[in-house]
């Protein structure tokens, strides 16, 4: 049963394991560093369906279904899916698990959705609500340029600080504490911070002050220091936002998490020879990010604590064009290696 | 902690009370046979705001803000908020609380979001993890055309089975148990149905069989019958669904429903004098009717066992553009009467 500790932070005694993840992603991505780590990578972003939101649906379908499978159980064994991502109506998720038969917990936290959907089903994994759950989420470029920007046929340039939203898609199957799994051993949900950035181009410096809030929560209830973290990585604040929360944490703080930062958008693509502006976001960035490259050195324990803050940006393209700034939030997960 | 009860039925010994609650509305629902019943009908549905997006911000603002009021805390007491709305990427939501510095679990489930919110927010104050939770919910006539259908001021005429989208929002606080306060006492999560019903003017058909999986799986799990509870309540099918969900309960499960069912989309409408078609949906149609009059009569014990299904149509404007068809999603929380 969870314990609260300070004022944000829920412990989980119980120590909710992952089972099993999966990470799927698109032609950018698996043209990216980080390409081996993940379960497969597609050559074309349309993922041979008709339209981009349905590619997207098609890539949440692939994630879950990989690792279920992984997990060797059936979809009969699933208590209930977290899930949800950028699209109006979480319509990348709903069609692509509408055909599993799980009881479906859907969540809103943009690009902070797999932070926020990780979090909450290991709450009730810990409370044995669920004796398994899956937490899943995916983003899509071209869905989420037509959703948020323009649609890619418009041909728009991209300021440098933009983001790219990462055609990727992540889930993990989280059940009772498993020795030598990854485990979650802790949780915090962060509150709606709004600092009055408007661009929607800048996204990670709308977003960074919502993590610093988290991390400098988190930080505070557990009385840890940064150094006591292997990373502390945030999903996804870019190249702008990131130093912008690493400014923030030191002046606002006093905390300097710059010796363990990482953030999933400089992750997966090479800024230097991608052509990704400030780095990659959307939920599916830390999704794929997490849910590969971070669980498998969880696994082998060349990490055992990783503190993964996920940002979302909450607006949407009418409250963009209603002149309106853009309220971000930040939830976060204590990722550990197994005993 | 949750006892699973069946396969989908998960019972809180814990009985989470709700402390509080609060429903405001806009004119057409004050005009309605429940005006009495809610805590504030605003005159004019743009409640003073610029954009019908704003006024919902304003209501789902509005709901929270009395409901906690009304609890006697404050803001700094509620743990966590779960909520969402209709709206791309829940705008509603998100700029209605953006001030209130509570941890947010955003949450998407169309119009069964009121059912998710209380079920999830019941579910962790059961557990301990958070102490106090407000679930929370809202809809706006105007805005909801706008997203789904067309703008007002197109003019586009309805055909009889369309319903209402109800300018209301809706919030519980939810805490320990109280002696003599409503409570909580099993939740269902609901499976993704989806029958081929494409019609974006028919939710209520789309959204029964969703509704009676979850009815047919609750009262398979916890061995009751209908005349088991005072209220069978859907939010909202409407006068098409609800008759749908009579017959296919019927058909399909053998039971009998119609002596105790009811459908908060029927109740806040005179469908006979109001100009509402089949009735209201619109997550803040349930939001608002579970808050105001079905809370009422919890707590004067005028009812003492209440089945809340909410229902929710997964689609968006850009998957009925695609042609697909409309996947449903039904939850379900048992409120009864205090000690």
């Amino acid at each position: 049963m969870a314990v609260r500790q300070g004022r944000y932070t829920l412990l989980l005694p119980a120590r909710p394991s992952i089972h099993s993840s999966s990470a799927v992603v698109g032609r950018t991505e698996g043209e990216g560093p980080l390409a081996e780590e993940f379960d497969y990578c597609y050559d074309d972003d349309a993922i041979g369906e008709k339209s981009f939101e349905k590619a997207e649906s098609a890539l949440h379908r692939e994630a879950v279904t990989r690792a279920v499978l992984k997990a060797g159980i059936t979809m009969k064994d699933v208590d209930m899916i977290m899930a949800g991502d950028l699209l109006a109506q979480c319509i990348g998720t709903t069609f692509g698990i509408r055909d599993m038969g799980i009881p479906f917990v859907g969540m809103y936290g943009a690009c902070s959705t797999m932070a926020l959907t990780m979090a909450t089903a290991a709450l009730l994994v810990d409370s044995r609500a669920a004796g398994c759950a899956v937490a899943s989420t995916s983003s899509h470029f071209a869905s989420a340029e037509r959703q948020f920007r323009q649609p890619l046929e418009y041909g728009g340039q991209k300021p440098p600080a933009a983001q790219r939203t990462a055609t990727a898609a992540g889930a993990a199957v989280i059940s009772a504490h498993k020795t030598s799994a990854p485990c979650i051993e802790a949780v915090i949900f962060g509150k709606i911070v709004d600092m009055g950035i408007k661009d929607a181009n800048n996204m990670g410096a709308a977003m960074a002050p919502a993590a610093a809030d988290t991390i400098a929560n988190f930080l505070n209830d557990t009385d840890t220091s940064p150094l006591d973290y292997d990373m502390i990585l945030t999903g996804d604040l870019g190249k702008v936002g990131s130093e912008l929360l690493i400014e923030l944490m030191q002046k606002e703080n006093g905390v300097d998490i710059s010796a363990v930062h990482a953030d999933c958008g400089l992750m997966i693509y090479d800024l230097e020879k991608q052509d990704v502006h400030a780095g990659g976001s959307g939920c599916g960035c830390s999704g794929a990010v997490v849910n590969s490259y971070i669980m498998k050195r969880l696994a082998n324990k060349k990490l055992n604590r990783v503190l993964f803050v996920g940002t979302g940006a909450l607006l949407s393209q009418t409250s963009a064009l209603q002149g309106e700034s853009i309220p971000s939030v930040a939830h976060g997960v204590l990722l550990t290696s197994g005993d």
